[in-house]
């Protein structure tokens, strides 16, 4: 039996975690529980996984939270905010924590979770892309496992068990090219937020799907690829592939190739993170590969998608500063976009922009870098917003 | 440095072998070769690669060797015949031995090899065909390690590695589909020798390029699969892949999927095998996946193909004389056509005929397999040869 916090419990991630947990009451607990406002949903999930913990985002909402289960209480704590959320990471029976927080909010919880020992099943890229370093540094001394949840980092780290790391001669991460793949550079300043939050191939949060519109996503795991499987960036290469059958794949020495391949669907990463190095049933569907057909590939347009050239940049200038801004200049932008204050093609512009002109700054310590962070954040707001 | 013998030194597999072996002189060296009658390149090899044993297929061979080495002697024991094979095949120096004689001819010294406690490098498909069962048993009593050099074999046991084989959910094997493959069933009959020797992806020996024409080739590697694997038959399906860069692929209880790619370069699963669990340079181009395009995939026609049918027909019946009057019935047919005594569509039409007409018999040992073995393609041989 594995016990089990999940830190993002109402999001994609966090909500097909809890399916796995369904399907295999007998191998998953759940320890504690940390989720944002959707405190109805929240409330089910107490009732339904009986976490000993559960944080939400603010106060009101703890407050409504207890309200709601007035008639399950004393049975779980509630708590709240950063301190609340670092409970639910550190949580004395959790053997894995599931992080899959949206953003920079992840990181303090997840570095948390390592400081205490807990091996990670890690979904926020934020973590690795901010401070990469630092955190697998920290994962080496405590001796935890980490996981990846994101299906393309969690395919190269199957693709690896039973070889050793010093035959990897490529990393070919595949990328389904977003809803805009096929359109003309020249329309994407008319692209609407409805038209941009359609992913032809996966189910995901606001913020992912957009940054899969840009290819920023992409650009983020080529970082976080760099740092879970200690690859130079020179030998991590990207590759459009619109089906996203393939998930990811790695060339050996030999030139031989390993590809892991699987439906569009989360709960293959997922279940593979929790039941390591086991396999056990997902509950999604088989593939078949004559009515699959035909699998294609072709080179990303760097042109179009500047965002992905960017992230390959900030891996070849090799400074954590760079990558905060990147990220930072990015989750602003994001988010300015999905407000409507901004069109399609600005997410790049401020991104582009906020890399040229922003200075670096000490990226040392996790304070440093959660500092640098939200300087870069209010900074770049204070720009745009007003523009 | 590892110490390897080959067996079938001078047919594709064994040539590509020592390719490998000219590539990494640090890492390996030779010390015994057996060949059949191509004396020159057999000579050329002893004089490059410095084996410390020779075998012939004929004493003639052998003193015709002896002739054109007279400068070289006696640095080199030069041996015949099944006796010479055998002393090849466990020579006290090797720690390897490639397992690559065509046919049934490597049964005997294949198994003469593990019973030294040899590894093995297995080529040759009979071995797992006729005696899978014996073989295997043999190879988990004396602890030695079976690494499988075909291209589709490799590659589910490159998928494997670092998995535990409870998870297997199916075994997908991937086919060419041959040179046949769009050609109407009623225009088989009318093939020509040139036209089945000329494989789409391959470069192999006449054997298995017509076994690859009729979709035999693959037949027996379902066979092979079943026992290297140790996988009930239900659970392995065929997929006409016409590029044949997916060498085959490996479904996990997860629903999650593995598949080895490659370039059509037997010298990815020689190098493997040679430097397993290590991977070394192979020699072979990279693959550009924006180059390739796409990967296409389909059901393969068991009506045009009844040889691929009859393969699963006699797995699921379970009884090792049945595989023995499959495989050697193949052996003379395909001979036949060589010779261009029958057309190709009677290969399937005697193979058929054979699990029919033929009755069973003992196969406990090593010995019964051979002599039904040997029984069957006189009877099959005698019936077709007059017909």
């Amino acid at each position: 039996m594995k016990t089990i916090s999940i830190l993002g419990s109402t999001g994609s991630i966090g909500i097909q975690t809890l399916e796995i947990v369904r399907l295999h009451p007998d191998l998953f607990k759940v320890a504690s529980l940390a989720a944002g406002d959707n405190i109805r949903l929240l409330e089910q999930q107490v009732r339904e996984f009986k976490p000993s913990l559960v944080s939400c985002r603010t106060s009101g909402a703890a407050a409504e939270l207890k309200r709601s289960l007035t008639d399950y209480l004393p049975s779980v704590r509630i708590e709240h905010s950063l301190e609340g959320l670092i409970d639910a990471a550190t949580f004395h029976t959790a053997d894995l924590v599931v992080a899959a927080l949206p953003g920079s909010a992840g990181l303090m919880p997840t570095f948390a979770a390592v400081k205490m020992g807990k091996d990670v099943a890690l979904a926020t890229k934020e973590v690795l892309v901010m401070a990469g370093d630092l955190f697998i540094e920290m994962v080496n001394r405590k001796g935890v496992r980490l996981l990846p949840v994101d299906s393309e980092q969690s395919a190269i780290f199957q693709c690896l068990q039973g070889s050793n790391e010093a035959g990897i001669e490529r990393i070919i991460l595949t990328a389904s090219g977003g809803p805009f793949r096929d359109l003309p550079q020249s329309d994407l300043g008319l692209v609407t937020k409805d038209q941009a939050l359609k992913h032809p191939r996966w189910k995901m949060g606001p913020k992912v799907t957009i940054d899969s519109a840009t290819l920023m996503n992409k650009g983020l795991e080529v970082i976080e690829a760099r740092w879970l499987f200690n690859v130079p960036v020179e030998r991590i290469e990207v590759v459009i592939h619109p089906q996203s059958i393939v998930h990811s794949m790695i060339e050996f020495a030999d030139g031989s190739i390993l590809a892991q391949l699987g439906t569009t669907d989360m709960k293959i990463p997922i279940s593979y993170a929790l039941a390591f190095p086991k396999r056990i049933s997902s509950g999604t569907p088989r593939i078949s590969f004559p009515e699959l057909g035909s699998l294609t590939f072709m080179e990303p347009d760097l042109q179009k998608f500047p965002l992905l050239r960017a992230a390959f940049s900030v891996l070849e200038k090799g400074d954590t500063a760079s990558a905060i801004i990147l990220n930072a200049a990015d989750e602003v932008a994001v988010q300015l976009f999905l407000d409507g204050k901004i069109g399609f093609s600005r997410i790049a512009e401020i991104v582009l922009d906020g890399l040229q002109s922003i200075p670096s700054d000490r990226t040392d310590t996790l304070e440093q870098i959660m500092s640098f962070h939200e300087q870069v954040v209010l900074q770049i707001r204070s720009k745009w917003t007003n523009h």
